[in-house]
């Protein structure tokens, strides 16, 4: 069998979304993923962990956001290092593009439980990713935690925004969105 | 039937824990815990919605912090006011009481996937709790945002250091490490 497998992630997620959509989470098999993307079972296991991970990319995001705060200048202070992630995410993920999809699979996610655990550890899993970018780039530890959750929570809410207002630019939504919450931060202790 | 069933969380948790433990979570039912309990399946429904939740509370943390931030003094700022639910984990959930239930629980978690994303999204509630509660007490939405995810992120340093060593005051480490995110999360933007 030949292993040439064109865009196999993102036909697999495709079939993933619309059979979750159309039958349920719990009814889809990953058997019955492959076969709607024109793929074999193994073909899944070759990219993702298990049936919720097709909706989550597996590594992606975890790669991307790593990649894009090593890639940042040596002396860019922490906050502009995890902006570049904030960049990634609008150039990889949050795109007009892929709105029908990422729309879709946020509604998906609303109504399956199994899916919001997921997400949520994915949330703490690219967090953590951020923060030890930010510690192998010279920062304390405490920094790198706070300056990773703040952009977490940045992109978080840049989502939303992004979701609900189509002409958002998620990049530059959540960056503000990372200003302000630093402000704020700030603020607290004054 | 009577329904008194004295301190039906507690046993029902210290037996999902040590079935949990002995046999696997997967290899657990709801009736095993109910049996080592000596409950009914239906007293645990009573109190959890599912399996893994027997070993996170139910509701009992979100009404703990909630309870604790609203009891904060009317003119206390939000910083204050969360660090009122640190003292309230202090009291209630890492004690010494509770230390060898808690380990056990912190190991099994580590092991358990299920359990490490019932957590995550637990947290993810906790921190939601923490954060409406100070936009009740009339902050505004992104200070209540980063307030409570720092107060999320000091309990969770807190915890590994109070696992770590045992004579860690949990609170009054979890309050030091709260001021130490707000001091890096100003430095941030320095």
């Amino acid at each position: 069998m030949p292993r040439w497998e064109p865009h196999a992630p993102q036909r697999l997620e495709q079939a993933a979304l619309d059979l979750f959509t159309e039958r349920g989470y719990g009814e889809t098999t990953v058997t019955d993923i492959a076969v709607r993307a024109g793929l074999t079972k193994s073909a899944v296991f070759r990219h993702y962990q298990d049936k919720r991970e097709v909706l989550f990319g597996g590594d992606t995001a975890e790669g991307l956001l790593s990649h894009a705060v090593s890639g940042a200048p040596a002396d860019a202070p922490p906050l502009q290092a995890v902006a570049r992630a904030l960049d990634a995410l609008g150039t990889d993920v949050f795109t007009s593009e892929r709105r029908a999809f990422v729309t879709a699979r946020r509604s998906l996610i609303a109504r399956t439980p199994e899916l919001q655990e997921r997400e949520a550890l994915k949330n703490l899993a690219s967090t953590a990713i951020l923060a030890e970018a930010l510690v192998r780039r010279g920062a304390p530890h405490m920094t790198a935690r706070v300056a990773a959750q703040l952009a977490a929570l940045a992109a978080s809410i840049a989502e939303d925004e992004w979701l609900r207002e189509p002409s958002t630019d998620f990049a530059r939504t959540a960056r503000q969105v990372l200003a302000d919450l630093t402000h704020a931060a700030s603020a607290l202790s004054a």
